[in-house]
């Protein structure tokens, strides 16, 4: 389908390039054109034609949000046992629920959270969780862009079957890839992460994985190997072909350095790290650093709801508070990771600006809405005032997915709801 | 206007009440009816009659949130000058802009904020601004009900037209009230404070003022009367009849037994102290303390903006992170500091819960969108996963005033922001 958004305002993300008044269009699922409003004689000459012609009306249009850390299966445990730490509401409260979830339910769960990724203009996902073929059928299906990463861990799955799935779910859509990654060191034990260390290296693959989320992970893992866990993974070499952290609260200075030699992303997750009171990454530092930082919502169970307008205020706010210094992290900083660095960290490069023959991941902003008013400035408006209510549109691979408040996933937010309630009731 | 709810789920925030389904009345401006569903028997026996009758859907009816702290006129300078320090950023920026502001442009100002409360289920504010008479009719015109708090300083007014304002400002409609207060320590010298403290006592006042917002803010103080801002404006007596503090981020053991000792309310401003760096408020220790908490947002160039629902998970959040204990200030604790207790806070007896003779400030939840889902835990899921897309309808003293996006406030959106932009365009 060809589609031309006219009268719009288009951040596009590029470095160092200003919002500007004009169009752009979309061919398929890509970007067509961006630039100056054409005439009609200009389009005809060109012989552009469009399936549909949105009027903007003045809205923003920019790329659409990357998630890079989520586990949208956990939608199901939103507002269940919350007001406990990290590893006591894993063991007691997850683990075993999660333990009797099936493939379907995964999938169905997975459904609910894209439902509420839209409402947030995201457009890619980069999820850890169970089922993970069931997940990529479901994101398929409802048309979100996701980017699952193992979660293995000594309670499984097997070696063998990881080395299966990385085959097998890459390459095999154009929305849904895999990424080599581990749940977290205090869930794997040496012998295990030797061998992912080896595919690593096999695949020429970088890893992913939970990372000094906690001062007391950080604290076992020194009192296990005597290492930090970001320099003990490190020294297993399992960062020889980059990857990143999730989390990154607690970082020693010779955690930055590996990060910065071995180009590794770190992704943010301010609400999960505020509700779980796991602490404040240094989102400075790393930009300091010259670190890539994203931002990830982490699962609807931690944060408990999959936003990332709430993160991006985050984002700058805790850094502020860390800091004690108002003009520490921008809004345009944020934006970026939010966008650009996502699209980096995920392996996405065709998803981060909007540009000719780019992905057509891109969302519309309502700037009507009295949190945008007055203009003075748009980026940081977006950062320190946006919210949900602001997403007019969402698109995701050339598809309207998200509009006005409807969707169009291939299944009723209400038959969605339905068998999400009948979940909770077999489970809990 | 009578109006009947019905097929609702109902939170009225009495103290134990659990939330249970049934209807609910209007009649005026008062609640007269919550209870179980009832037939077109009882209603007729009852002589009950309707100019509308509302199908819920199953959604939540709750009482609307109290902004116990707020600048409406600065919405002007949302997303100017950001990312400076509380002090530099008044003084450089803010100051010198409100200087050339008018009466009619805080008026028109503050009914563009009146926009974004309604959007966030916000049916009541405590506001100290420039301009008071004229932002007293800009309330009173589009129906939010407000308190507006004296924002006296060494710069201006005069003690006399203090005096006459706060005379003249109460009584003169249901929806506006006018309380004592000032500006801040820093900005009053002793001969005023004492001035404000005989007043106070004439007429039997609480003071209300911003309290402990920086470490600055306290350091200097401390030079300058050896005593905290708390100690030294309590020893002037200016708290004799209660009142509260804004922000309250830097609290000595001391400033906690004025607070009991006098009854004073702790106003938590979570947006605006992580935006401006300026720490977190001891949000646990007041709850210990028996130290009644609401809720502000703080004005929008501070913030940037007006949303209760941000504001509720910072509370928490940032409860949390202070403590290091994921367990501090639960979900409900957080929507009684936004209802229950911002009207205590607010002087708004009337206002506080759902029940017979109350004043009708009501809003409706939409508990169908993808982020309230499942039904885990309807108070943890507003306060942890809430946004203003949330709210379904505003309603304030029994008028609907925002409903499924559209409002009724007698001025159209699109009218104050083409004259807010008039305003941007003539002072910037």
């Amino acid at each position: 389908m060809n589609i031309r958004f006219y009268n719009a305002k288009i951040l596009t993300m590029i470095e160092g390039q200003e919002i500007f008044e004009g169009e752009l269009h979309v061919e398929g699922s890509r970007i067509a054109y961006t630039g100056a409003a054409l005439s009609d004689e200009e389009m005809k000459a060109d012989g552009r034609s469009f399936d549909r012609e949105i009027d903007c009306e003045g809205n923003l249009l920019m790329p659409g949000f990357k998630n890079a850390h989520t586990h949208s299966g956990m939608t199901l445990m939103r507002s269940y046992a919350d007001g406990l730490p990290l590893q006591e509401w894993l063991e007691t409260k997850i683990f075993p629920l999660e333990a009797k979830m099936t493939g379907d339910d995964c999938a169905l769960l997975t459904k609910l959270a894209v439902l509420e990724y839209l409402t947030s203009g995201i457009t890619s996902i980069m999820d850890m969780y169970l089922s993970p073929e069931e997940i990529a059928t479901a994101c398929e299906e409802t048309g979100m862009r996701v980017v699952q990463v193992s979660g293995i861990n000594k309670f499984g799955p097997s070696i063998e079957v990881f080395e299966e799935r990385y085959n097998k779910l890459n390459g095999r859509h154009p929305l849904s890839s895999y990424m080599m990654g581990f749940h977290a060191e205090y869930t794997c034990d040496r012998e295990l992460l030797e061998k992912l260390s080896e595919l690593a290296h096999k695949y020429k693959a970088p890893m992913y994985t939970h990372n000094s989320e906690t001062v007391k992970e950080v604290g076992e893992c020194k009192e296990r190997y005597g290492m930090t866990p970001t320099v003990f993974l490190d020294s297993l070499g399992l960062f020889d072909f980059g990857g990143g952290g999730y989390h990154c609260c607690h970082m020693s200075d010779e955690d930055i350095e590996v990060f910065k030699k071995r180009g590794l992303s770190a992704v943010t997750n301010p609400g999960s790290n505020t509700k779980l009171a796991s602490g404040i990454a240094p989102v400075k530092r790393f930009l300091d650093e010259g670190i890539n930082v994203a931002i990830g919502t982490d699962g609807p169970s931690s944060n408990n709801c999959l936003d990332m307008f709430r993160e991006m205020f985050l984002v700058t706010g805790l850094a502020k508070l860390r800091e004690k210094d108002a003009s520490v992290v921008s809004g345009l900083d944020v934006l970026k990771m939010a966008t650009v660095n996502g699209a980096k960290a995920m392996g996405l490069n065709d998803c981060d600006v909007l540009e000719k023959d780019k992905e057509a991941d891109i969302i519309m902003i309502d700037l009507k809405q009295p949190n945008m008013q007055p203009v003075n400035d748009i980026p940081n408006n977006i950062v320190y005032s946006g919210s949900k209510q602001n997403v007019k549109m969402t698109m995701i691979h050339g598809k309207i997915l998200y509009e006005d408040g409807k969707f169009d996933i291939g299944i009723s937010p209400e038959e969605i709801y339905k068998q999400a309630a009948a979940i909770q009731e077999r489970l809990f």
